[in-house]
């Protein structure tokens, strides 16, 4: 993580930061260690996807699963690894036997220092509904992984939108 | 894009506002009207990819190349395929015989309203040095396709970062 001293907080909200590092303004998510995204597929070749919608662009976006690392109180030092299994669980009702790391990267390093660690989960058995924590409205999909691009045309037809980690995504599924 | 009436502005800078939507805190880019990546490959497949000092992570970040639409005045309406073209063009020297719209997708729907949309760009010529406006120090690198994810491997052990767009550039040239 970047080192923070003299740089000034310019604003400060419940969920974000807006800091300066030689006049150049971003943001910083408060309160997590770190976010996870992960790459899931089924034993049958399905890429595991969710949709939700999202305030920023008032629209629905399909997502891979993802989320916030020590985001819960008390697990202010989660481990990526067990975060990528407890996102996974809560927002798609998957267990996974077997979570590897896959890359770390940036979403948007000119206007965020959000770092995103993606794993990839195989060996997948349902353990419940999934479907998001009380905070969240989660639609879950199952979709071949040879099918994904032209599902997503579709869905974006019908006004949603997609998040571009599920394009990172199909680079580790397709032919894997 | 969103509509944003009735959605109070949180913070407002040079380069970012915060605003939020039913007490959603997120962050969008002022002054421009698009943002636009360019997955290019030269005639003997190498992925053309930037390396730039990113102040919001404090290193140095490895990306596609990639720049804001109608952000120069008298230019703000800009068309997409054409900000890809001179972007392409400003940071790389390049110039494209084709460039082909691939997707749209978000970057991080949970913090910002940022949209990209990736265009692919190929038939490259070199017209220039590129490098970067006035703003920019930019170093240019061509990766062979195949070797793209060991480079970056090593580039990271090296300390630097890396956009995941990358990654999803590949989906568009590994087997293309």
């Amino acid at each position: 993580m970047p080192d923070v001293s003299n740089q000034p907080t310019l604003w400060e909200g419940k969920y974000l930061r807006v800091t300066a590092r030689d006049k150049w303004e971003y943001v910083t998510r408060r309160g997590t260690s770190g976010v996870v995204g992960i790459v899931a597929m089924t034993d049958d070749r399905r890429l595991v996807l969710v949709e939700q919608f999202r305030p920023p662009v008032n629209r629905n976006v399909i997502e891979i699963p993802a989320g916030l690392a020590g985001d819960v109180k008390g697990s202010e030092h989660e481990k990526l690894a067990d975060a990528a299994a407890r996102e996974l669980l809560e927002e798609t009702g998957y267990a996974a036997s077997e979570i590897v790391y896959l890359c770390e990267g940036v979403s948007s390093a000119g206007l965020t220092d959000e770092l995103i660690t993606l794993f990839r989960a195989t060996g997948l058995t349902k353990q419940g509904k999934g479907l998001g924590d009380e905070t969240e409205d989660i639609t879950l999909h199952e979709i071949p992984v040879a099918e994904v691009e032209s599902w997503i045309a579709r869905q974006v037809r019908q006004g949603k939108m997609v998040d571009l980690k599920v394009y990172a995504a199909l680079r580790w599924v397709v032919g894997a």
